[in-house]
C-alpha cells in the first residue's frame, strides 16, 4: 500500500561485498563491551565480569511472519530487532549486540534492503544496542531475516521460565491483545484492497493497535524498573504467542498450576472496542492473540508491596500446585481450563 | 540421487512445539560455560575471565549455497555448523556454543529435518560444541539454515584480518581447490542424471574431493597447534571464497600488498589430476575455487622457525608494502595482478 518507488537499484549492481559495505556504512558501536563489530570473521565482545551472556535467535519469514503488502520495510527491520531484544528482557537481561542475516530475492531493490537496515539501526539506537554483524545473501524467492542478539544479565538476577512456585503472583506488563487487533485490521483492509485496488485502506483511528502490531517494543524498561525496586522475578517469559500459551510455558517449566482472573487481564480501550467490532471477546484476544511482546512474570508474594503501585504492571493471577491444573476464572466466576490456541507456525495454513 | 524414503512424517503432524521437542530431545551440554541451553527465551553462557567472546553467523540457502539433489541432509547440517566453527578458527579462537534456525517448507518430512539436526549434533560432538538453541519454522518454499556460533579467544592472541605487516609470511593450512573440484564433479553427474535419470552417477575414486565439498572441516586443530608452538598470527581469515579473494581481504584490512608464488600453493594430487581432466589450471582452482575452509594467515618472520617443519602449513608468499600491489608470481616467473574471481552470491546467476 506504499507509493511505488522510482529509480531503484538492482541488487546485483553492487555485488556481494559492495552491497554489504553500502548497507553497513556509518554503523558505529557504542557499548564498551563491543571490541570489534562488522568487518571480520566474527564479532568480538568483552564480557563483563559477574555477568552472564545471553544469546537469542529468531527468524522472520515473508508470508509466514509478515506480509510485504502492508509491512513497511523499515518497521520490519525494527520489529526483527525488537522481538529479540524482548527475549533478553524475558531473561531479566539487557540486549547489547545484534547480528543480522538477510536472505533476499532479486526482486528486492538496494533501497528496500536499506530500509530494513535503517529499521534495525533505529532499534539499535533506541535500545543502545551495537550492530556487530550483517550478512546479506540471495534467496530464490521471498525475504527472510535471521537475527541473533547477545545480551547480559546479572548472575544473581537472571529469570528463567522454571523458577515459579505455588502462590507466586502472576504479573504482566502493559496491556494485551492490541497487536492481534492491529493484525486483524491490516488483514481486513488487505482484502478490501485486493477486491478493489482503487479503494484506499481505512486505517484511521486505529494507530495504537496498528503500531502495536507493526512496531512492537521490548520491555527492557520493566527490567530496569524491577531492578530499581529490588524485585527479581521467580520466572519470566515474553508474550509472543498470547497470554494463555506463555502462562502454560511457565507452568510446564516450573511444574506448577495457575489461576488467571479474566477481569484482571489488562486490555486497552481501543483494543476492547475493536474486539467488540470484530465480534471477538476482548479477553480471548488477550489470551490467544500473539505478538504483544509484553513480559509475563511471577514474583514472590513478599515482593508484592514493592510493585503494587506500578501502573504498568498488572497482577492477573497466581501460581498453584501443579495438581490444581491451569485455570481461568471468568468474569461470571466460572472456572475454565486454560488452553493455548495461539498461532502455530507449523500447522498447515489456509490459503 | 538418494533412495526415496518410506513412511515419512508430515511436519504439521507434530505442531511447532512438538517438532522442536522432537528434534532437540537428548541434546546435552558439555562445556562448563554453558549454563542454560535449549528451552528458555535465550541461551545463557558464563564467559571465561580473560577471554573474549566471538560471535559469527552464516546463512545457507537452498539452490544458492547447496543443491538438495546431491546434498545429503546430514552432511548439510554438519557443514552448516562447521563453516561457522571455521569463523571462530579464523579469529584464532575455539567454538563453544551453537544456535540454529531452520526455515523449511512443508514438502520436507520430520525425518529429513531430523537428519539435518543429526548432522549438526555430529559436528557438535566432533568439535565439542554445545547446541544451545534451535528454532524451526515454516517457509513458503525451500530450505534455509541460519547458524550462529559463539566462541572464545584469549585476549592476547585474537587474530583479526587487519594486523598483517609488510614482510610477514603468508601461510595456508592444508591444501586448496579440492572442494571446488568436488562441486564440479557433483554438477557434472547431476547433468548426466537430469539427461537420463536411469544413469547412475559416477562418483567413484573421487572420495577426497567430494568429502571436501560436502563435509568440510574447520581447522581448530591449527589454532591449537599455533598456540602450542607459541605463534600468534598477525592476521587470519578462513578460505571460503578462494585464496585470491581472501588474500585480498587481508591486504585491504591490513593495508598491505602481497606476493603469492604459484608453485607454493598446496594442491592435493587428486585435485590436481581432476583439474587437468576438467581443463582447469590447478592453481586457478585453488585461487578462485571456494569452500575449502582452510586457514590463511600471516606470521612475523621471527616465528618462521617455530612452524617451518609443520607438514600441514605451507608458506605461499609474503606481505609487501601496499604500494607494491597484490601479485601472483607464476611458475614461469611472470608477475600477474591478483584478482578475485570467486563466487559472488549476489551476481545474477545463470539458469
Amino acid at each position: 500500500m506504499s507509493e511505488p518507488e522510482m529509480n531503484l537499484t538492482d541488487l546485483s549492481a553492487l555485488g556481494e561485498f559492495g552491497l554489504i559495505d553500502f548497507l553497513t556504512k556509518n554503523i558505529q558501536t557504542k557499548n564498551k563491551s563491543t571490541i570489534k563489530g562488522i568487518g571480520d570473521d566474527a564479532a568480538v565482545i568483552e564480557p563483563s565480569p559477574d555477568k552472564l551472556t545471553l544469546v537469542s535467535k529468531d527468524l522472520l519469514i515473508e508470508r509466514i511472519h509478515f506480509d510485504m503488502m502492508y509491512t513497511p520495510m523499515k518497521h520490519l527491520g525494527y520489529k526483527a530487532a525488537v522481538v529479540n531484544f524482548s527475549d533478553m528482557a524475558a531473561m531479566n537481561g539487557i540486549p547489547r549486540q545484534i547480528v543480522v542475516g538477510i536472505g533476499v530475492s532479486s526482486k528486492f531493490s538496494v533501497e528496500a534492503l536499506n530500509e530494513i537496515y535503517d529499521g534495525i539501526k533505529k532499534a539499535c539506537e533506541v535500545y543502545q544496542v551495537d550492530f556487530v554483524g550483517g550478512d546479506t545473501t540471495s534467496s530464490e524467492q521471498g525475504l527472510f531475516i535471521s537475527v541473533t542478539v547477545i545480551g547480559e544479565a546479572e548472575k544473581n538476577s537472571i529469570a528463567y521460565r522454571s523458577g515459579a512456585k505455588p502462590n507466586d503472583l502472576l504479573c504482566v506488563s502493559g496491556n494485551l491483545g492490541a497487536a492481534y487487533l492491529g493484525l486483524l485490521i491490516l488483514e481486513r483492509e488487505k482484502k478490501v484492497f485486493e477486491a478493489n485496488p482503487k479503494m484506499q485502506p481505512d486505517l484511521s483511528n486505529n494507530d495504537y493497535v496498528l503500531e502495536r502490531h507493526l512496531k512492537p517494543e521490548a520491555r527492557t524498561d520493566i527490567v530496569k524498573l524491577l531492578n530499581e525496586k529490588g524485585v527479581v522475578p521467580t520466572s519470566m517469559i515474553d508474550i509472543s504467542d498470547g497470554l494463555a500459551s506463555e502462562t502454560m510455558h511457565l507452568c510446564k517449566a516450573s511444574n506448577t498450576g495457575c489461576i488467571i482472573y479474566e477481569e484482571k487481564i489488562p486490555i486497552d480501550q481501543q483494543t476492547y472496542d475493536l474486539a467488540k467490532e470484530f465480534g471477538i471477546v476482548p479477553s480471548v484476544a488477550a489470551l490467544n492473540g500473539g505478538e504483544d511482546y509484553e513480559l509475563l512474570f511471577t514474583i514472590s508474594q513478599n515482593d508484592y508491596e514493592k510493585i503494587k503501585d506500578v501502573q504498568d504492571i498488572s497482577m492477573v493471577g497466581y501460581m498453584t500446585d501443579a495438581s490444581e491444573g491451569q485455570q481461568v476464572i471468568s468474569n461470571d466466576n466460572q472456572s475454565f481450563e486454560l488452553k493455548a490456541q495461539g498461532w502455530d507456525a507449523l500447522k498447515k495454513r489456509e490459503v
